[in-house]
C-alpha cells in the first residue's frame, strides 16, 4: 500500500504527467463550466467539438506535422493498425515490406500477411532482437506497396535512429517513442502510435496520415479501419473514444509547456543516459541491446542469475519502483522511461541498483 | 456556463452516475494504495487484473449471463460489432437476415454486405421506423446464419418489447438499453453494445456471446474483431481500453446496489410514464413513434413547427435541460433518459414543456 505516488517503469499503460491526472480530476463532474463532464458530452456537441479541435491542433502544433498529412484517431491500438495498414495500403502492389525488428513487428508482419504478400526486409531474429538493421541491410523490394517497421521496440529496448529510407511509402509503428523527440514526418507515408504508452489512456491510436495514400482499401476493410472513411468525417464517423481524446490534449499541453518534442529529447537523453552510464559501470548489472541500437525510452538489463533479477524487481517494488520486470518473452529487467516519467525516479532507480550491487557482490 | 451539474439528455455519450465520476475522481492519482491512476496501470499487473475480473464478474452478475457466454469488452463501439458480426458469424452459411428499424441496424445491414448476402427480415423505413414489426411480420430465411436487430432505436425512439425468435442465432445491439431491463440472454446467440450510452466513456463495445459461435471466422478478420481470439485471450490479446473497464465497473456496483437490472427496470417505466402521459395529453407536444413502439430510453416528440422546437430546445438549454435537439436526419426533440438520468431530471423537463406550452398556446 502507497500513500504517496510511486515510480511506475512499465512499459504500457504507463505513467501520465501528475498535472493532467490532477487537472482531469479537478473537472470531471463539470467541464469548464458545461455542467457535465467530457465523458458525458455528445461527440457532435459544440462543447465536444472544442476540445476535440484543440486536441487536433496541439498535435498537429507539437509534432509539427504538415499539411500533406491527416491526424486520426481511432479505436483499437496499434494492433488496430495492424490490420489497417495492409487493408489500406497492400492493395496498390499486392506485397508489402516489413522490417521485423521484435515482437509487435513480427504481429504486424503476420498481421499482414491476410491481406496479400510480405517480404521481410530485415529480421533480426538470429540475434535475438539486440539490434537495428542499418539502411544497407534493409533487403527492399522493388514493388512493395509500403515499407512497415517498428521505430521502437518495447521488449528488447532498441530503437532506430534513423528514418528508412525506400520507393515507396514509409510506414511506422511509434507506440512507444512517439512525442520523445522530433519526428521527420515527411518521411513517412504514415505513422501510427497506440496512446497508452506516451500520451493517453489506453483505447486509441493516433495515426499520421499522407492523405494521397487514402481511398485504395480492400473491399473487406471494416468501416472503423478505413482511413479515407476517417479522413472524410474527421475521426467521427462513429463516437470517438472521447475522454482519451480529451486526456491527450492534456498530455499535450503539458509537453508544450515543457519545450515540446525538444524540451522531451533533452529529458529522454538524461533520463536514458544516467541509466546507460551506470549499466555500462557495473559489475552486477549488463545491458541487453547492442549499443548502437540501445532505446532511449525502454532501458533493457539484467543480472547473470535469474532468480538475482526476480529478487530485484521485487525489492524495487517495495521501494515504490515498480514494473521494472521484463517482458515474459526475455525475462531480466525494463525501465521503461516515458516523458511522464520524473528524472527523480530514474536517479532514484540507480541509487536502488548501487545498493543491491554492493549487496550483491559477484 | 454552469456552476452546477445540469440535466443532459444526450442520446450518447450521455450522463453517468454521479457518485462514479465522483468516485474516479477521488482515487484518479493513487487508486486503492497502488500510487497509480488505474489508466498507468501495465494491463498485465496483478492490481489491473483484480479491476478486470471485478468488473466481468459484475457484469455477468448483473445481467445474469449463463456459462454458455463469454462476456468480452473490445474496442471499435457498437459500429466495430457491425463489422465483427458478419465477419465472424456470416461464415457458416454466407447469408443473414437483418430486420432494419432505424438508422444504426441500416448501417449494421450494409456494414454485413461487404461479407455475405444479407437478406431484410423486415425494413420500417417506409413508415419512417415509427413501428417495430411483431413476431408475425418477420420475413426469416431459412438459410440465415443469424438474425440480427437492434433493440432500441435511438433516432426514432423506437424499442422491441420481445426478443424475436428465428431458426439461426439472434443477435442484438442493445446499446441504448442495455442493463435497463433484464435481458433474455439465452435466447441471443450475441448481444453487443456501445458502452457509451448506459455504462461507460466512450471507447468500447461489450459483447455476450454464446461461446460456440466463435471460430468460424473468415480469413480476412482483424484479429482485433475476432471473437475466437478475444476469447481465448480474455479481451486482452492486445491492451484493452483499460479506464473504460473501470469506469463499467465503478457503473455496474451503482446499479447493483439500486436493485440490479430490475431496479432499472422500475426506473424506466417511472422516467418514461412521466414523459408520454405529459405528451398523451399535449395540445402542443406529440410523440413521434407508434404507442405500441415507444422507447422508454429514447423518447422522441415535437411540435407542429419547426421553429418552435427550435426555440424549444434552446430555452431548454439555458435552463440547464441540454442537448434535448432530435437527431438530425428527423429534427424535433429527443429526450435520451438512461439510468444515470434522475427522475427529478425529468420532473423539471416536463414541467417546463407545461410552461413552454402555457406560453405558446395553438
Amino acid at each position: 500500500m502507497f500513500n504517496e505516488r510511486i515510480y511506475n517503469f512499465s512499459a504500457g499503460p504507463s505513467m501520465l504527467p501528475l498535472p493532467v491526472l490532477e487537472k482531469a480530476a479537478s473537472e470531471i463532474t463539470n467541464y469548464n463550466g458545461s455542467g457535465m463532464s467530457v465523458m458525458e458530452m455528445s461527440h457532435r456537441s459544440r462543447a465536444y467539438q472544442e476540445v476535440f479541435d484543440g486536441t487536433k491542433a496541439l498535435f498537429r502544433e507539437v509534432l509539427s506535422v504538415p499539411d500533406t498529412h491527416e491526424i486520426l484517431f481511432m479505436q483499437g491500438g496499434a494492433t488496430g493498425q495492424f490490420a489497417a495498414v495492409a487493408m489500406n495500403l497492400i492493395g496498390s502492389t499486392g506485397k508489402a515490406d516489413y522490417a521485423v525488428t521484435g515482437n509487435f513487428s513480427g504481429l504486424a508482419a503476420r498481421e499482414a500477411r491476410k491481406y496479400g504478400q510480405v517480404h521481410l526486409a530485415a529480421d533480426t531474429s538470429e540475434r535475438k532482437h539486440t539490434a537495428i538493421p542499418r539502411q544497407d541491410e534493409l533487403e527492399l523490394s522493388p514493388d512493395a506497396a509500403y515499407l512497415h517497421y517498428c521505430a521502437n521496440n518495447t521488449i528488447y529496448g532498441t530503437e532506430w535512429d534513423y528514418t528508412p529510407k525506400a520507393g515507396c511509402p514509409v510506414v511506422a509503428d511509434m507506440s512507444s517513442n512517439i512525442l520523445s523527440k522530433p519526428v521527420d514526418i515527411a518521411g513517412h507515408g504514415l505513422i501510427y502510435a497506440g496512446v497508452q504508452k506516451n500520451m493517453a489512456p489506453a483505447g486509441m491510436a493516433a495515426v499520421i496520415i499522407d492523405k494521397s495514400l487514402a481511398g485504395h482499401e480492400l473491399p473487406c476493410t471494416p468501416t472503423i479501419l478505413s482511413y479515407k472513411t476517417m479522413i472524410d468525417k474527421d475521426s467521427m464517423y462513429n463516437t470517438p473514444p472521447t475522454f482519451n481524446i480529451y486526456l491527450l490534449g492534456l498530455t499535450l499541453q503539458w509537453v508544450k509547456e515543457r519545450g515540446g518534442v525538444r524540451g522531451m529529447e533533452e529529458l529522454r537523453e538524461l533520463r536514458s543516459s544516467i541509466l546507460y552510464d551506470f549499466l555500462d559501470n557495473s559489475k552486477l548489472f549488463s545491458g541487453c541491446a547492442d549499443r548502437s541500437a540501445r532505446s532511449k525510452m525502454n532501458v533493457t538489463f539484467r543480472t547473470a542469475d535469474p532468480d538475482l533479477d526476480a529478487s530485484f524487481v521485487k525489492e524495487a517494488a517495495a521501494r515504490g519502483l515498480v514494473s521494472l520486470g521484463g517482458h515474459r518473452i526475455v525475462g531480466g529487467m525494463r525501465a521503461s522511461i516515458y516523458n511522464a516519467m520524473p528524472v527523480e525516479g530514474v536517479r532514484r532507480l540507480v541509487e536502488f541498483m548501487a545498493k543491491f550491487e554492493s549487496e550483491h557482490k559477484i
